[in-house]
């Protein structure tokens, strides 16, 4: 079968992605947000993965130049927060939109439920211990948002406590945004049935019972808990400057693809540029060519 | 043009790449490893690309195993340790090897020069800092070896310090294949002129002025040094546990081909299985139907 001719990497439908899945300031309904939406783009699921696959040398360029000015003393860098219900795709998301980067260049936290020495340093603790340095692109696979949504559907802390934290984050966010660090936060927004689907596919597949736990269905009777935490961290946390997407995630394919190109566009937004010599070149030819 | 069939990814002339590049115990003499060999590989470069893509989904798969198993009480891990002198290429096989694999599965760490607060503690305590949680494939840029390489050609610290490291060294890495950590001590050798070659592009292309340092030309003045220092360290902590490989580096293509290979039969020889589920998987289908 002769193969698909790849879309053009920068085809998005409609102007930049990062316009079309910025949640708008106000009041958000997640209903509205329909998860098997295509946003942005107008293929096929043949056509989405060509398309992944073709942004990924320039993604991958960005992020080199990214590098380059991190070692030569730019202190940019990018912080990718994925956030979403059980199997909505954060690892996929990394796997497949992460891994066409150079793991050289990368940063992955995966954050598990805090340990007492963490909890006692205050919730924002491990986080800034986990941010990217000048140059890197830190990915985080659940973030500080868990404490206004675990901590708050399952009463781990009292309410006046987790009330207090979008504020906090708020502040925290944008220090992150004055000190160079491009925040994008992506809410991998799937249906209650789509998760249904995936975690029985998790029984079905012996490669995949590991990713199974039953504590997963015990979350999963309180989704209308979760969606109304999502709701209000989204809404009381979408700053002008560390603004939220959501990523209509029923579709791994367009996931895996929208999460990339907001990459893509936001590395074009900061343009790192590859870092001038700081010594003479023909100067450096000659000492060079003398050995 | 069609494109080429890409070999087979198990294909290697001569028997496991393991055996062939593996440094034989006793002396070690540098210039009988001929730095363009391709040793265990018959084809040509383009082939060598193609067979590096074809391994791709291979070694990933087995990286997942790994990771799968870490998840599930395993404590195996890799480390691979990568050493070469400057252009060597240590950086090219990250990017075109490691960045193969799943990202959340790699722990990559480039050791620089210590800070002081690091040489108080002793110059294996930020090593062990580094080293790969359960199931996850580490990957060193430098490491403890810079100790008697470096340190030794440089006299940074006295000939007894250096001397009393290689064992150690030693002691060490016994003590991590002991835990469970398979070690995989990769020197990238390169001639000193492919070295000359190779700076030289660094100061004809804008893009890699960044990766140029006029102290790397002073270093090269010490290509002999460094030449015995690292014949010294492959032959004092070359032991069968954790033994030294020479990966012919002259050839991008092949250094990239050899190291993934040598890393997808190290996981071949670990094994790792998918993990049994710990729960009932019938019981849950049941629970999960019911939400």
């Amino acid at each position: 079968m002769a193969k698909k001719k790849a879309p053009k990497p920068d085809d998005v439908a409609g102007g930049r992605l990062l316009d079309q899945l910025r949640v708008p300031q106000g009041p958000v309904d997640l209903s509205a947000w329909d998860t098997r939406a295509t946003t942005g783009f107008t293929g096929s699921k043949d056509e989405g993965k060509l398309a992944l696959d073709a942004i990924g040398p320039e993604v991958s360029d960005w992020q080199e130049r990214l590098f380059a000015e991190g070692r030569s003393g730019g202190e940019r860098r990018v912080l990718l927060v994925l956030q979403g219900m059980d199997t909505s795709g954060k690892g996929g998301v990394i796997r497949h939109g992460a891994g066409l980067m150079d793991p050289q260049g990368l940063k992955i936290t995966s954050f598990k439920a805090p340990t007492p020495a963490e909890k006692r340093r205050g919730f924002l603790w491990r986080i800034r211990q986990a941010l990217p340095g000048p140059g890197i692109i830190g990915v985080f696979d659940r973030s500080h948002y868990e404490d206004v949504l675990i901590a708050r559907v399952r009463n781990l802390v009292a309410p006046p406590v987790w009330n207090r934290r979008y504020e906090q984050i708020n502040e925290f966010e944008a220090e992150l945004a004055a000190s160079g660090v491009t925040v994008v936060k992506c809410f991998l927004h799937i249906s209650e049935d789509e998760q249904k689907v995936r975690l029985a596919e998790r029984l079905d597949n012996p490669t995949k019972y590991w990713k199974y736990n039953p504590g997963d269905v015990e979350e999963r009777k309180l989704w209308p808990a979760y969606a109304e935490a999502y709701q209000a961290a989204l809404e009381n946390c979408n700053n002008p400057a560390t603004p939220w997407y959501v990523i209509p995630s029923d579709r791994k394919w367009y996931r895996n693809w929208a999460v990339t190109t907001l990459l893509l566009e936001t590395l074009k937004d900061i343009n790192p540029e590859w870092p001038k010599p700081d010594f003479d070149i023909e100067a450096e030819k000659a000492r060079l060519a003398a050995t």
